[in-house]
């Protein structure tokens, strides 16, 4: 029992394991509802907890409490073709997603068109291959059409995305009966769906998501591009996007992200400034949207690799991106990684990426950078050994340095990631005091006990 | 003075004249910032105004108070044209954007891909070509990639989108200071983005949004479509989006509409159910595109117009759609109008279509029918005679089984013009009371002393 409330007890990031008191497998919205009910009267702290592969510290009980492990509420329900919108339990990881709509036309891509790539929250898109669509960061990227979610109080039952009122105390949807596909639009009353999918579990438990999906492309084309410098890689990704090629993801890494991932994939890259695109559309239109991004690829003095279309050659190269996390790891065995994930202005992007490269070097620290360049939300991927106190804090100041210098160019903290334990002090610096007061009283308004991941965000 | 008031006290709708007791055109942000504080001090009802546009008495100051009229910060700042961003205050028009615009290769547009029409809030259109875009509910399609908003309260600034932290007691954001683009992804803290655009004025004053700009399509091509029946229209909608044509706008029109715009504009459209498409693409793409939608009107019945490339001809068909408003008024000259705006999931818009025409005629109402079909909104034009008090009551529970038809069916009563005065009451039936709790323990948190817009909404 002690190793699983420890199993509970942490995310993959460096903060201290604290183990919740009890974990508990709610399989339904209605034990969701009792459980949190009856934790509610006894003012019992409660974390919701997805695979825990976040990376600040969101899932640690650092107040106790029960843990509430949503892995098993992996239901598909009320999946409309027509509506091209599907509901999904927290548990529901994306490669279970797209096999249930295999057949279907329609699926629910990586990234959305004309802005980078993983809808997963922490490790890119290592949670988007592998982890709960319903973690709280991962289901921003998700443009989610509406979300049910179960709050605090005894009567402050909830629900949004043109559903309709909820009935009876405590239960947001009445139990058994299938509510109908969401619209897209909707001017009723406060949107709170972009409210609660940020909240880090902090505002309620988030139940079931109402996703959009996406006609499968009839043609899909991959390719990696070679730069001379990642200022030139960064220029083709503007322009790119400037000249209206609808890119479905545009991928980003260094030269020392792309020799890791080289020789930990057994590619043959030259060692630089790389971008990775993807392109979607008919087989028609697809030749001409090749022809543009060669175009624009040469215009910044890039070399490009053939086009991948077979799903077997294209899967290569995405393994390759999808296995930085390991292949960074690789480059010092028995070390540990810190993912940082500060996003920019893409036009102060080149800027931000030179200056903090130089400063990975001024550092001492290995940190091979990968990024979603489309929305100008890169990482670096800091490999440190833990047990050199040294070195530690070296990784501590550089990513408080580079948080800040995020801010100064009119940037994010955390794109993707969230704040959890580790960004709280950058988020103050962020939103100024009274920002801050004003999620509080958010926070106040909505979980007056503070019982939902009490300690996080704010 | 009385006229200016009178002329403050009501938008376009039925809802009976509540003047303020004063009006004021803050120029800037900082002059909002201080006639607020001092509003706030002596716990006077402040109520923010655009072009009064709107359709369910949203600035109808029904508890007195300060009219804050913005139509006088009309500033275009921050233009990045690598960040694909600019930052406008309330007083700006679409097209007064699209001015400054000229040029960049940059625009912005009226519709999004696979969505629907008009950004604009009231009437559809009508606010998108004469609004401000600043009115709280046209925000709400625009897709604000942030906003700035002066809030209640001497201690709570708040600023929104990437930006830096708030500096000073009640300045959301240094005047005089340009602030950086916003970036696109953003994991820190709530995010407040959406629930303010959607308050209605009830949660503070917008003073500005960040919005995301759109490469000007290299061609655009713009037809109608008729079909033997509203079902074919609709399905051919669908079938379109299916298809993964990426269709720039498509709106439905139903026989008593195109008869009344054929009439108005001077065109001569076959009296049936329309469909108006425009698709925006490369020369080289377009024609694909032009070839999928062709085949797919002719698989449901339906027939269609030479496509318009040219903007002239593609003006004259939009003029058509743009003046749909005057179209239906001049149906029955001397009488009122007000524009249903329910909202439906696709799958279900058929039949709600055809259930709401039967209706119509059963209550012996004019409603043309104008819809933005890709999305499952569509608006009923009820023209009739308020003097005679059968018919306007008519009108009302007409409008009243309407709204419950679209709950039932999923929906939502109000897809883009928002509650305003005229919808609390269905808006309690679409979210039931403990929803609307949630509603109020935010507007609670937020604006503790009631004083913005109060009566709207909640």
């Amino acid at each position: 029992a002690m190793a699983v409330r420890e199993q509970h007890g942490h995310d993959e990031s460096m903060h201290t394991c604290a183990p919740p008191d009890a974990v508990v497998w709610p399989q339904a919205v209605g034990q969701v509802q009792e459980l949190a009910a009856l934790c509610y009267r006894c003012r019992v702290p409660m974390v919701p907890f997805g695979t825990g592969t976040g990376l600040e510290g969101g899932v640690n009980a650092v107040q106790g409490g029960v843990c509430f492990d949503l892995s098993r509420m992996d239901a598909i329900a009320e999946l409309s073709l027509e509506d091209f919108s599907v509901a999904v339990e927290p548990g529901v990881t994306r490669k279970a997603l797209n096999s249930h709509l295999r057949g279907t036309g329609l699926w629910f891509p990586v990234g959305t068109v004309g802005v980078g790539a993983a809808p997963g929250g922490a490790r890119g898109m290592r949670v988007a291959e592998l982890g709960v669509l319903g973690t709280p960061v991962g289901l921003g990227m998700l443009g989610a059409l509406g979300v049910l979610v179960v709050p605090m109080g005894p009567r402050v039952p909830w629900s949004q995305g043109c559903r309709r009122g909820a009935h009876g105390v405590g239960v947001p949807w009445p139990q058994g009966t299938h509510s109908p596909a969401p619209c897209r639009k909707r001017a009723a009353g406060y949107d709170l769906t972009s409210l609660f999918v940020g909240s880090e579990g902090t505002l309620g438990f988030l139940t079931q998501a109402t996703l959009r999906l996406h006609p499968l492309p009839e043609a899909v084309a991959v390719t990696t591009a070679t730069f001379p410098s990642v200022r030139a890689a960064v220029a083709c990704t503007v322009q790119v996007l400037q000249a209206a090629v609808p890119v479905a993801r545009i991928e980003f890494l260094d030269e020392v992200m792309v020799g890791a991932c080289s020789r930990f994939s057994g590619l043959e890259l030259p060692a630089a400034a790389t971008l990775l695109l993807e392109l979607h559309g008919s087989r028609h239109s697809l030749a001409e949207q090749q022809r543009q991004a060669e175009e624009i690829v040469q215009l910044n003095g890039g070399s490009g690799l053939a086009w991948a279309e077979e799903p077997e050659e294209r899967g290569r190269l995405w393994a390759m991106r999808h296995s930085a996390w390991y292949a960074a790891l690789a480059l010092r065995p028995g070390c540990q990684g810190y993912s940082t994930d500060v996003c920019v202005p893409i036009s102060r992007l080149p800027d931000v990426v030179v200056e903090t490269k130089q400063d990975l070097q001024d550092s001492g620290l290995t940190g091979p950078m990968v990024g979603h360049v489309g929305d100008g939300n890169f990482h670096c991927l800091l490999i440190f050994d833990a047990q050199d106190p040294a070195e530690a804090q070296r990784v501590h100041t550089f990513t408080q340095r580079l948080g800040r210098r995020a801010l100064a160019a009119g940037g994010t903290c955390t794109g993707e990631h969230g704040v959890g334990l580790g960004k709280r002090a950058l988020l103050l610096e962020e939103l100024g005091q009274e920002g801050l007061d004003t999620l509080c009283r958010i926070k106040a308004a909505l979980d007056p006990h503070n019982l939902m991941n009490p300690g996080k965000v704010l």
